[in-house]
């Protein structure tokens, strides 16, 4: 039977109740949203004893179905003040799907300590862990798989338990590097306001996940392998295989569409320099040899995790994702690979999310700390961020917060969050996701990244204003996909193949014994919506929540020269 | 004909323009939020070129009519992110009034350096003032009365410059010191920002205000003044003129709701030592007499503003009101006068709103950044602030701000701005004004302390949650009062005495030539809120920002044990 774990850090107990009924169905992003919108008070404090956190693995993690290794984490924001999901690909994953746990929901907070929660086939159990506190995430899951063994990690970095409002939640990868992130939104500090350092997960003794109808669930993931082992963007040696996410700098300078020096600019000059190409040519030749990218997790076919190396053949970072090179690289000025790396590595065994942290760094680079291009500036702000000095705070607080200490108006945040690696007044679509996303500024939240740019799932002009109703069929259609525990990326196979899609939806309906149509699909995604605008809308987060910074709106971005000109009543339409 | 005087920042011109058939009655609070709500975009930044700042004197203010002479600043706040006014007693208020400015709109933006305002009966010109650049608001003051004469000065110190969002915005007093301010919501950041480091403004050669019936004017103002200088709390050597607003230092220890060490206790121990009979009992050891206050601008005849004098005699500092004793004070844990003195002093020339300062120092120690009662710390916090360090930057953003930089659960805002010297969970009415006001917490926008401790107004227990009524009434008379240029303290008199209320109707009828009655202030109160409701609404702070923090509902305050535990429902009877 499917359970969900309960710990309370402020009375230190655990117990394990059933899913209730109307749970069922639900898992991943389904499961976190509808835990803390059922249980969360949406004007709780996001640091105190109130506010939950919640792990849910998607409805088909832990069975064979391939790239489906995702969590979910969810909670009240720090960052933004309204709910936040964040996923990501870990054997963590795996784990926690095999021990039938649909979710753990930690509450309350311990103050007498840090800790860390053990969680295996006979239960789980608290236990004091201050010899962990203060650590990186990197010596931190070193360490807990020093004692533990093969075992999912999940930790936070010093951000963290210093409650710094772009703390992530790290998951273990396949090499037991820190390097998974659920890192948006700050739900680390959320974890670390608890006084948890970390949970350790074994899923030794378990068996298969069960399945409804074994049958079609195997159809469903032999559609899902095909599709995605012959798109080009997620076939073996294809796209992501080959260049990792980072493929997409090239494409979005080329595009226009490259923010640079902090959304001055729509183009890079040094793109071509921390391109996927570049990234892909340097270990070649440091290397002496082609080298593909990895799996995250456990049963990835797309394998799009990348390795950096040093002149010397050592390994600089694992992965070197586009949000995070864009973030440091054209974002913060910088165009030298081995530095973004040195970064990446220092976002990951602090505890941030790279892309709050590189747009932190490129608002104060605006408001005159460092000069744009500083890359040792820019190490030594994160440096400041992991010691928590009164300048680490403010950067350690987002983007939104140090524009707002800084007195800076060039800020690219919506709820306080700040804008990925698409500049909006370019790319239209993408831009009404970011303004009316329940999560802040997200491009995962509703990808139009792929008609608009990549072409993929049909082809849209990214300059054409009129993108409600494609915004939001992508974020009803992603809100499941989180739900599935599937990577974002077999929309890129999914969408173009239709048999993928429907492979999807088999291996759903296999595992539940359920009837769902692609009709469901975006009732599921919409019912998630709605969940989710309902907290926000209880935290005080509304519709006119829903729009840009004024500054894309008066403010053309060179080299289209455009600015911010979707009407706020077709930002409306996503809402329904 | 009374006009409006435009400065546009941007383009280095003024222009003056009759004032429109709709505003002709609008004055002050009124005409402020007016021009914001019809001319400011709510989605604007509030540092950038399209928000405006709008100075109004009241309607009565420059005629005889006592205890009149204030001026209103409006904009969008930097701290609240909604509209903003606050009104200050200046000589200032009175020449604008009589050189027939109803209103001064400052637009735009200068990038290119610092600027003073020169207005006078010829005109008004833009003049570069780069020596004033960074310069104390004491010091500024001083080098404009020192080039230009009897004039009135308004200027913002570092604080303002530095474009951060507790700065206010400061007039001159009777004696020129830079002591009276329209403190709250950062209006001094946003005339920082667009480059005004003051405005010098000059009646010499103007006539008196002219008025439409001489006769009944006269006669509201006899009333008025009848009623001010017999209510005990108003009359010449009450309790005002004796111990100034500090009087209330004792008063709201005994009620158990004086806000201890950042809202953790209600009572202070040290409270006789700060209280306005110590200061008034300080004076008179040190100067060797008895010593009463004095006006802050002309015309007043309540005269509540205190100096304080150091044992050699010398004056350390004029006003020391009791926001600013008990926010660096019971709030920080600070029982030193001399102390609190400085700090204001302090305040002043930064040239910073004390209440938000002292409350961000108090949250500044509950993150552990110095302890609580560290008097030193708290001077050089400040200093930290003039200077524009990070830590300096950090404290200079608020309240609000520094609790989520430090990880600050315990933080005593709403809607950004930090609360005043009342503990709402003691005094319900004025945790229902703290909530719903459209400016944020304040406790000036409807000031039920008279009727729940006071005993003015009637008599109310402050312990009944049942407060929406009463503080939608103060709240609406409050926006007439703000708007007919009387300084709110005239309230206690006309509360207590129907003649006087109805002096204040007489004195505005015989100035317009209207027939309002009691019915009309009410009325134009609630215009007045509901344009700044629908302001905020635009600016996507709606019902659900009318809320207290979490902690107050959770932690019950020494020594009544009261956590705040009136209802969503009843602070919703405020919007109507």
């Amino acid at each position: 039977m499917p359970s969900i774990l309960r710990v309370n850090l402020t009375k230190g107990v655990v117990q394990t109740e059933e899913v209730p009924a109307k749970y069922r169905e639900r898992a991943g992003r389904w499961l976190t949203s509808s835990i803390v919108a059922d249980e969360v008070d949406p004007q709780c404090h996001p640091l105190g004893p109130n506010n939950k956190l919640v792990f849910a693995p998607g409805l088909v993690t832990g069975t064979a179905a391939p790239t489906s290794a995702r969590i979910s984490v969810g909670g009240k924001s720090p960052l933004t003040g309204g709910i936040k999901e964040a996923n990501a690909g870990t054997k963590f994953a795996t784990m926690q799907a095999r021990l039938g746990l649909r979710a753990i929901v930690l509450e309350g907070q311990a103050t007498n300590g840090t800790y860390v929660l053990e969680v295996d086939r006979k239960g789980a159990r608290l236990v004091p862990a201050p010899e962990l506190a203060g650590k990186g995430a990197y010596e931190t899951t070193d360490a807990l798989i020093a004692k533990y063994g093969e075992v999912g990690v999940c930790c936070v970095g010093p951000a963290g338990e210093n409650r710094m409002a772009m703390a992530g939640v790290c998951f273990n990868d396949m090499k037991d590097r820190a390097s998974r992130y659920a890192g948006r939104g700050g739900l680390g500090a959320v974890m670390g306001s608890k006084g948890l350092k970390a949970i350790v997960i074994d899923d030794k003794g378990t068996r298969a996940v069960p399945l409804a109808n074994k049958e079609l669930f195997d159809e469903g993931r032999k559609k899902m392998t095909a599709a995605l082992r012959s798109h080009a963007v997620t076939k073996p040696k294809g796209g992501l295989n080959t260049y990792g996410t980072c493929v997409l700098v090239n494409i979005m300078n080329e595009a226009g569409g490259l923010p640079t020096r902090n959304f001055r600019f729509g183009r890079f000059e040094d793109a071509a320099k921390v391109s996927g190409e570049a990234i892909f040519d340097t270990n070649k030749q440091r290397l002496g040899n082609e080298l593909y990218n990895h799996a995250c997790s456990p049963g990835c076919i797309i394998q799009c995790s990348n390795t950096l190396h040093a002149a010397d053949g050592s390994e600089i970072v694992s992965c070197l994702e586009y949000e995070t090179d864009w973030a440091f690289g054209p974002n913060c000025g910088i165009g030298d690979l081995d530095v973004l790396g040195k970064l990446t590595w220092l976002c990951n065994d602090i505890g941030i999310d790279t892309i709050e942290a590189g747009g932190t760094v490129a608002v104060a680079m605006e408001g005159g700390v460092i000069p744009f291009g500083d890359a040792q500036g820019a190490i030594g702000l994160l440096e400041e961020v992991r010691k928590a000095t009164p300048l680490g705070r403010i950067i350690g607080a987002g983007a939104a917060i140090t524009g707002k200490t800084f007195g800076v108006t060039r800020v690219p945040a919506v709820k306080g969050q700040n804008m990925p690696a698409y500049e909006p007044r370019v790319v239209k679509g993408i831009g009404v996701t970011y303004a009316t996303s329940t999560m802040g500024a997200d491009h995962t939240a509703g990808y139009t990244i792929a008609p608009e740019i990549l072409g993929v799932g049909g082809k849209v002009d990214p300059f054409v204003v009129s993108k409600g109703e494609l915004s939001r069929a992508f974020q009803q259609t992603t809100a499941f996909i989180d739900s599935s525990g599937h990577c974002l990326f077999i929309a890129f196979a999914i969408l173009d193949i239709p048999d993928g899609y429907q492979g999807m939806i088999d291996e759903c309906n296999g595992l539940l014994g359920t009837s769902w149509t692609s009709a469901d699909v975006l009732r599921i995604g919409e019912e998630v919506l709605a969940m989710e605008r309902a907290f926000n809308a209880g935290a005080g987060i509304g519709r006119e929540a829903d729009r840009m910074p004024e500054f894309m709106r008066i403010e053309p971005v060179p080299p289209h020269n455009f600015v911010w000109d979707v009407s706020d009543a077709e930002l409306d339409i996503v809402r329904g």
